[in-house]
């Protein structure tokens, strides 16, 4: 991959690179990354002077944010990291799927196969009909029965591939299968969980950006947000009424226009002396989702009708250009490259585009829906009227 | 294995034996059991002329009783077998880890440490202070982070090895720590819906022995019988209450005191064609648990004081002869080897000594306790007064 961008930037493949940045899941273990490293300096030693490795939770944030802010990943696995504005991290899960992955593709591929297990062993009762899970299992995994699924459970065990069955889940849902929008929703407050387990730690500064606290969503999982939504909301919602002194003002889900190998490659520069300026925040991202937090309306549900008129939210009118199949996903190599020359880094797909940006200054062209917080989310009071900060503002 | 026994009944290596049974854990997965029946023959044509394999709760109900009942396993694994007098057979659980195990000695493990990093994680609250179970996980994995178990988790991982903590977990509840007791506790409410899941299936003569309906417990985390009883008698009691027509009228649990090989020989004696009466039951089987019926009495939270007077259960004057370390766990495999002469039977441990017997003629000389089914373990009325069958009978 660095030999192929090397060759489109015009470069010689034996001249080295400044620094390649690299985004990694589980770029946070020392010992492998250390290990890792020393193998690409003694295997490659043309590849590049300096290696640059951090996790997909950072290359993920350095592509969408300067400031800091949440990545929350939900793709074939799960992760949330609060990055504060001084480099601080806090981290909620990450730890794969013998240990969690909550909210996950596998988590809800998991999910629903646990749950016709259960049904058909009379140990649980399902929330509602197994069949359409049950026959979508059968169909995707090539199987006749329970016993089948098991060379899938354990000798022929992949990830990836147990997974994939998350998508058939996802089709089900859109379908109007109970059980699998079921699934999502529970999909959609164990991810918010996430979120508000990192809260206690997070700098107030991070609410104060026009669209509140950014919370970046990686990973193919938010795909399906509509069928998570009244789930994610409910639970900040419930946080937000919890908190403390009204601190958790807003919040915006924003989700990568560019490959985390972009923040990477910014992080790589960063480390060999480099500043690397982007592009514009607004092309770089978009808005997934931001609440209004006015009273008196409602939504969540991924039913109702915002109420608010809709010349006050004009992007609204443009919402078809963000891909939802974006190809983002949690544990994908993620690879940016600092070249020798800063010629070198229009790659596409690899790298940056020079140009000096202005965090945030761009309106969110990409918003796909703005529905409402409201008592029904909450379960509880609306949010209260002092509410410090109005994100619709940042329309 | 079959070599030394046929050495100590001193018969010749080159005579194959009538039939070997073998009891085994997943031996009911057809083509891998025509696989190793196949092997057998190819690999050791003097062996075995017959071999008859079948899975680790058919040897285990074959050595407890002719008469069918319930096979509960809780080793490293968990499964829930109930055998119907005419061999029929309905299931629960037993997929392994990665889709249950609830109650084992792995689920526990898991259980408890996933409480430690959801709580280290802030994602949830654990019901009870995480600190003992904390560092028993630390001293037992040799790990300084929860980082360093995920080598544990993945990259090396042995399911017996992570089921092993189980046993620290069950040394905290010994000493009295809350969250271990929590555990077990729910160890046991999920065995017990393990019961209440084939209760419908069940034959109702199963109901009609002295003891009640048989729960032959298999594998370690049994040993922990006292930390999982409320849990394990509330949900039972529970189902006792919402049966229709108090059908559900009693149980017995009981435990080997012989290995499940002497099931398997019996049940590949009797493939061969040949009858192997065996010992009295009370020989081969200690009394766990049976629960006695009347209202007004309460234990079950492993603190109350039966108040039957204690003339009524001799057999409490004598519970020291049980041994609580049993070494009949989930997935080993037993072996039951039935010779070509009834005279080569009798190698202990490897199948059993030839007397006849009456099923449930002995009194159970082993009975652990007794305690009381009450309204404190149901959590709802009592059983009603017209139970048709009285366990303190058996006494």
């Amino acid at each position: 991959m660095v030999s192929e961008a090397k060759s489109k930037a015009g470069r010689r493949p034996a001249v080295p690179l400044r620094s390649l940045g690299l985004s990694l899941s589980g770029g946070d273990q020392r010992d492998a990354i250390g290990k890792l490293t020393e193998e690409l300096h003694r295997r490659f030693p043309h590849l590049s002077r300096s290696y640059f490795i951090t996790t997909d939770a950072m290359g993920a944030m350095a592509t969408a944010t300067d400031h800091g802010g949440i990545v929350l990943i939900a793709g074939t696995g799960s992760n949330c990291k609060l990055i504060n504005p001084d480099g601080s991290e806090t981290g909620c899960g990450g730890w794969g799927h013998m240990m969690g992955d909550e909210g996950s593709a596998y988590w809800i591929a998991h999910q629903a196969v646990k749950m016709v297990f259960d049904c058909m062993d009379n140990l649980e009762v399902p929330p509602h009909d197994v069949g359409y899970v049950r026959q979508a299992m059968f169909d995707y995994f090539q199987i006749s029965d329970r016993m089948g699924l098991l060379t899938h459970l354990y000798s022929t065990f992949e990830k990836s591939k147990f997974a994939g069955f998350c998508q058939k889940l996802a089709e089900g849902a859109q379908l109007g299968d109970p059980l699998c929008c079921h699934i999502f929703t529970k999909a959609g407050e164990v991810l918010a969980r996430h979120v508000v387990a990192v809260l206690p730690k997070i700098d107030q500064r991070l609410f104060l950006g026009e669209l509140g606290l950014p919370i970046v969503c990686v990973g193919s999982v938010w795909n399906s947000w509509e069928r998570m939504k009244a789930g994610f909301i409910q639970v900040l919602a419930q946080a937000r009424d919890e908190a403390p002194g009204g601190v958790f003002s807003g919040f915006s889900l924003l989700k990568l226009k560019r490959s985390s190998a972009l923040g990477a490659a910014r992080l790589g520069a960063g480390r060999a002396g480099l500043a690397l300026p982007l592009e514009r925040a607004g092309e770089r991202r978009g808005v997934l989702h931001t609440p209004v937090l006015s009273t008196g309306e409602r939504a969540g549900n991924g039913r109702a009708v915002p109420k608010a008129p809709r010349k006050s939210r004009p992007w609204l009118e443009n919402p078809g250009s963000f891909s939802r199949r974006g190809n983002v996903g949690c544990g994908s190599k993620a690879t940016g490259i600092t070249g020798n020359h800063r010629e070198s880094l229009g790659s596409p797909g690899i790298t940056g585009i020079i140009r000096n940006h202005r965090e945030g200054a761009g309106r969110p062209k990409l918003l796909l829906e703005t529905p409402q917080f409201s008592k029904e989310n909450s379960g509880s009071a609306p949010f209260p009227k002092k509410t410090p900060k109005n994100p619709q503002g940042s329309s």
